[in-house]
């Protein structure tokens, strides 16, 4: 038995199939031909551009246009002149073969998106690596295809990249089991989109066992039990037809409404990054949307989004909800999260620094480009309105100020404007926690933050390995600011969401409950065992 | 008149020097002659060594010999073998120029220590930065030695490097300006140790004045009125007078009780950094030390500092201060602080990461090193102990059970240790505060780290250009945090005190009697206006 972390739900009985790494090492060549290693080069981005063409076209047919969306990002940067230009800068200038240039070039993209916080944004990183590697893969002449799976396999890989992860056939690869990675992983939070159970950082399963191995995967326990008895692989059954069941069960909840013990009704909503995200939430019985990661459509391009590009992705998202609350986060770039087109100054501490609303009330032409797209887009649904990282009242009036501004010159034009808009803030830098029952005076909601307000609460970066077991959301001083927030809000009859992890937090909810919050906003899959612990509670 | 940022009180009417910065432009050149070139490095090295050594003695004459002690750590590094080593290997391995190898070396040593949050340890970094370019101006034959002043001048620079700062002639030299820097900048610190006037961060004060221009300096106001009329200067003349007159009155508090209007008796005490700093907390009247930051024995050294010295040093300041209650804080190292034989994991976020007692409790036979030295010493004086970056009860816990290690040891050696040593931690990370009554159970007093507690509550670096806006003591919310604190602290009859900048600050002390704090600590400068105005309150 292997005991890792469990990063996505379920159980899976089936054999193993080790999936190996192409493991190509780059060896720094001084070059003679320039054009030569330019052309070669060439070659390799459109044979990569081709493969990828495939594996989207057979993820779009057998797992839905949905899945496949990984793969546009995949193309965009290896359509994106920018970095082939690097490359071939790199070649031209310091005289390096193609695999090092290329090297360089990806080490650099990547370096900016590694260490960031966000899944979203980290996830573009992951993006990078992959298309990098079959890039140097087919320099190398080792790159793969399209993958076939045998019935009820369990793959076993070092790492799964997002390429692999999306191709993985759901109706014959059951489960998977990597050396490395954590909860918030990109591969674990792929499993957890494509629901087949997978347990990652295991650190030695690819050498524990070998292919053809009989093995049984505990999505909830984070365990792997490799060529098990017979008892075993009974109790193993019995376990997955009554979770199975329970997952059935839970179905019937999509269209129930959620209420406490105590009768209150509460909302259960989602967290989306990108337009097409809402699809999922309705799936799973989403009553609304509780955060709206506006970043997703600031990146992966050279200029910002315009305000007519805005406009239709909050359309989009509001008029799919019909009618459903929809709150929607405003910008919340810098620190670990930049754009290309955006410039920031290095700072020691990004987590502590120029970001968000600090950055929009800043940029002032940025905001309002975002502003003015919000406001149009009001008049299809139901929109609510939060501004991330504010630390006192004075940033709420400005960036309201900004508001006004907007309304007026849209008004001017002629332009429709919703008069039921709800303005709220994050609750996530402890100041705005502390300080809440003043704050509450002034807007209409709030909507608590947990990852970052647990890691300034406690002073913990919970990216950092050496830190993160301080990382802790059941802190006496992180559910004290909790509670303190929620009674903030009650005591001017305003309303109180959390859209952090912690709201779809087994751990947690009962405390939430009886803390009385109104809104509990997580990721679409969590959505239905949250509406049944919070009925139980 | 120009406007900059009021660095060191008091007014001063006198004569323009311009001092010119020594600008050596470094060029990378290839060289041939390895060895006449690393020849060429050790002489300016030697050369830059005998000025010093005059420079030293000069200070130590006119100025005493704390102040001419930063020359020490100069002096130190000439004769750090690693540091000679470094060049010399440049020169060698680089075939590049004794200038650019120098400058190499010198950035690596000055990234280390440039951006760093504390005063002593940003300190370092300006002392290296000064060597270094002592010993450039050497090798291409540029180099000052002793400077001469006039009576009543006032030095004009871009910047003052700590060995101009030592050098200037307090007879002489009676005010200074610069073009950049900030209040906690190292030249801004070292005038409030000389007790002259300066004012910092003014821009382009070198290019608006000539050599001989008459001059008025307000260091409280931060402004130089350049050629002034006749009736300025009898207005400053008066306001120099009554300044002069009220810091006499001052000196009267040294050995008054400080006593709030209510009849509440405080302590006004001293934060220190080198054993030798407790004479001028002494001489300014402090009731004893609020803090001790220990990592000042740490530094500037290739390996840890040994039980026998951390034993001495500690040692030194409780029999200095007599029966006054000494604070020492334990080792607060990590995050933006580092040393050269404790290799660190490289951190986005420093300062929500490794450090302090998070390391402490890793690394416990570092800790323990000095948790006996404190023991040991403890039997000579008044001795507390506080952990910094306490976020919960079980890290204070966990580190008194290293004490009661310690202890042990120590008792089974037949050595003796007090019984009346206190324990208690820094109140700096939101996480204490909020939680602060139930800690108060278990410690035997609080310190309150405003610099840090107000950094997290805000989420705001306060070394962060773009973000420092928000670094505000008086923010409501950091307010309440220390409200609870101290709240905290009185239920269960503990102890509150404050160690950060704010115990010092003229806008807060009224608050802080307000809310009954206990104990302030802050630079000895600070102490004698401090207590007049608590008395006030």
């Amino acid at each position: 038995m292997k005991k890792g972390i469990a990063a996505s739900k379920g159980y899976a009985i089936g054999k193993v199939l080790i999936k190996e790494e192409i493991e190509v090492k780059v060896e720094e060549k001084v070059i003679e031909n320039v054009q030569e290693e330019v052309t070669r080069f060439n070659k390799a981005l459109e044979a990569s551009k081709e493969q990828l063409f495939k594996i989207k076209e057979k993820a779009e047919k057998e797992l839905g246009a949905d899945k496949a969306a990984v793969f546009e990002s995949h193309a965009m940067l290896l359509e994106d002149p920018e970095f082939a230009g690097a490359v071939q800068m790199g070649i031209e200038s310091n005289k390096v073969n193609a695999e090092k240039a290329l090297e360089d070039v990806l080490e650099m993209y990547s370096n900016i998106f590694a260490s960031m916080e966000d899944e979203y944004m980290r996830e573009r990183g992951a993006d990078i690596k992959d298309v990098g590697k079959r890039i140097l893969a087919n320099l190398v002449g080792k790159a793969s295809g399209v993958s076939e799976y045998e019935d009820n396999t369990v793959v076993v890989a070092h790492d799964l990249t997002p390429s692999d992860t999306a191709q993985l056939d759901k109706s014959k690869v059951i489960a998977f089991l990597t050396n490395i990675g954590g909860r918030t992983s990109h591969s674990a939070i792929m499993a957890r989109t494509l629901e087949i159970p997978a347990v990652v950082g295991l650190q030695d399963i690819t050498s524990a066992v070998k292919d053809g191995d009989s093995i049984i995967v505990d999505g909830i326990e984070g365990i792997a039990i490799i060529n098990p008895d017979e008892e075993t692989i009974k109790t193993y059954e019995e376990k997955k037809v009554a979770y199975e069941a329970e997952k059935e069960e839970l179905k019937k909840l999509i269209s129930v409404k959620t209420v406490t013990k105590a009768g209150k009704r509460v909302e259960v909503a989602g967290n989306i990054g990108k337009p097409e995200d809402v699809h999922q939430v309705l799936a799973n019985g989403g009553d609304g949307i509780g955060l709206f990661r506006t970043e997703f459509l600031y990146m992966d391009r050279d200029d910002a989004p315009t305000e007519e590009e805005q406009y239709e992705a909050y359309k989009y998202v509001l008029e799919k909800m019909e009618g459903r609350p929809v709150v929607i986060r405003t910008l919340d770039i810098g620190g670990d999260k930049t754009l290309p087109y955006l410039p920031l100054p290095e700072e020691m501490n990004p987590f502590l620094g120029y970001r968000a609303i600090r950055l929009c009330l800043d940029r002032k032409e940025l905001f309002k480009i975002q502003l003015r797209a919000l406001l149009r887009a009001s008049v299809y649904g139901n929109l609510k309105v939060m501004f991330p990282m504010i630390s006192g009242l004075e940033e709420f009036l400005q960036a309201k100020e900004v508001v006004e501004e907007c309304k007026a010159e849209l008004k001017a034009e002629g332009i429709e404007v919703s008069e039921n808009i709800e303005w709220g803030i994050m609750v996530e830098i402890p100041a705005a926690a502390v300080y809440a029952d003043e704050l509450a005076k002034h807007v209409d909601f709030f909507s608590i933050g947990t990852n970052d307000l647990i890691q300034y609460t406690l002073a913990a970066d919970r990216m950092s390995e050496k830190v993160s077991y301080l990382y802790n959301p059941m802190h006496p001083a992180v559910l004290r600011l909790i509670k303190m927030t929620i009674e903030g809000a009650h005591k001017e009859g305003k309303w109180c969401g959390m859209c952090g992890e912690m709201a779809g937090d087994e751990k947690a909810i009962a405390t939430l409950v009886e803390y009385g919050l109104d809104e509990f906003s997580m990721s679409a899959s969590s959505i239905l065992n949250a509406k049944k612990l919070i009925m139980q509670n």
